[in-house]
């Protein structure tokens, strides 16, 4: 299996530039910067895959549009970039979904199609076939794995005395990405992947040495929403070459993560884009940088979790 | 009077060059970009001065250290600065602080000072005497103007669509150099400082041509607790030299901007630091840049101020 490179990732960086919002690292104490993905348009790190991935159509491919059926960040992304390539997007979206979900959508351009819930990944693939368009999968893809890799470059570039790299782990392809580019470019610093306790299966998959399948039931238990998909083959392929270590948190970790990041950084997280902290805070490093991926979170639950006790 | 000159800020802008966190422009609406201070070590935009008055200070200077009596976050600022080149720093601060401010700055490596409320000013510069250390004040000082407009360097560099600028005033120097920095480069931009109705004496002086002065228990009443000091001659000269409007916003204002901003931007505003996107919610304007000056508030009211009602 090919896996992505390190030119890859650049040529996706030359893409992006001027595009994807260059975050900075901002200091959360003295052994620990973020990367403030929650900062992007749309509010996380999925907008670099989509941008890359439909950056790289043929000139015909984007004309006919792009597809994605995701019900998370990476549906907005992909609407964002379709966006702001200038190129038809449409999202199926389960007929369940909030209201306020599928307003946002439309906001961003889209078309939305609405199915049931069963039938989102079949109606996205008819609609590939009906319209010539391109899916533009949330991880399983290189030029996406390529596109979240340039997080990595970034990080590598703003902190020379860098030793380790914290990224929350669910599909893969953020830490596949970021991987990739920090072992090709610094291969001494340690690169660390995390997840929820209660969606642990990426940490059983690398101990297993192959693909081990959580029950999405299980995987859905977590309060990490953005968290509960596996590795493709794809995927685990790169954490396997490029991954020193998958690290679990609980989920009383992963809400007081969300609470100091509020505080000391001044950013809003979302669980899923706290686990990486909460890796942190159990065991602090010097040298670290933790990935924060994204800030959607519904507002009650951002007061419930920031409010003091 | 002389100003601050646009080499002025571009030099600072050098020795500012990787201390201060370069901050990106991030998307707050179709209208509005808001260029976030909050994400500045400390807390606040203060930092950009009080680094560029420290490092102009000649070695024999920096030995002999510097002081500061503000006791919001420009105390803060210089005893970050102040670390970062290796500068002792004393910090004089009201008996009546509260323990954490006391805390936090000596926890930023700072020597604490304790005096009533009423000597702080005649301490510090008796501190200065004794030991022939510098005062570095919060906006009365070119230095600490220059510093604060390298905010309006990067506004110029990264908004090519840029029409107007809105940055909260209260002493006036992150307006004053925002000001001075934005005119020299984009004359066509307009630039609008933002102040609390509660605490309008800019706007007044403004108006009158002239400095009028509130009393401090007038403007003590807003919410926006960074927003209470008024300009000095000094920064009154750049503001009527640079300044095109400013204009004031309501409490209720201040309130729902820090809501909006923490959810739109994903971002945590203290309430001075949202005044100018206040300003922009009441009159949106295409091409419009604010200013989000810092992001130290309480916990409990920013629960408060972002909870779902």
């Amino acid at each position: 299996m090919d896996l992505v490179t390190l030119d890859d990732i650049r040529a996706a960086a030359a893409l992006l530039d001027g595009i994807a919002v260059r975050t900075p690292l901002l200091r959360f104490d003295d052994h620990l910067r973020l990367k403030p993905e929650n900062l992007q348009p749309i509010g996380a790190f999925k907008i670099r895959g989509a941008y890359n991935a439909i950056a790289r159509l043929s000139d015909d491919a984007r004309e006919r549009g792009v597809v994605a059926y995701s019900s998370g960040n990476h549906a907005q992304a992909v609407a964002h970039a379709a966006r702001v390539f200038g190129v038809p997007a449409v999202i199926v979206l389960p007929d369940s979904a909030p209201a306020v979900k599928i307003d946002a959508t439309r906001a961003l351009g889209a078309e939305v199609v609405l199915v049931p819930v069963e039938e989102r990944e079949s109606r996205a693939h008819a609609l590939v076939e009906e319209r010539g368009a391109t899916l533009v999968p949330p991880y399983d893809h290189p030029n996406v794995i390529a596109g979240q890799g340039t997080v990595g470059l970034e990080i590598v570039a703003d902190a020379p005395d860098l030793a380790i790299v914290l990224t929350p782990v669910s599909g893969g392809g953020l830490l596949s990405g970021v991987a990739t580019a920090v072992k090709a470019l610094r291969p001494d610093v340690k690169v660390v992947g995390v997840e929820p306790e209660l969606a642990a299966d990426t940490a059983a998959s690398l101990r297993a040495g192959r693909l081990v399948r959580w029950p999405t039931a299980d995987r859905s238990r977590t309060i990490a929403d953005g968290l509960r998909a596996e590795p493709s083959e794809l995927t685990f392929a790169h954490l396997r070459a490029h991954v020193d270590e998958v690290v679990t948190v609980t989920e009383a970790e992963i809400e007081a993560a969300v609470a100091l990041i509020a505080r000391r950084a001044r950013i809003v997280a979302e669980p899923s884009g706290a686990v990486a902290v909460a890796a942190h805070l159990r065991s602090p490093t010097p040298g670290s940088v933790a990935v924060v991926s994204g800030g959607n979170i519904d507002p009650a639950l951002f007061t419930r979790l920031t409010e003091v006790r």
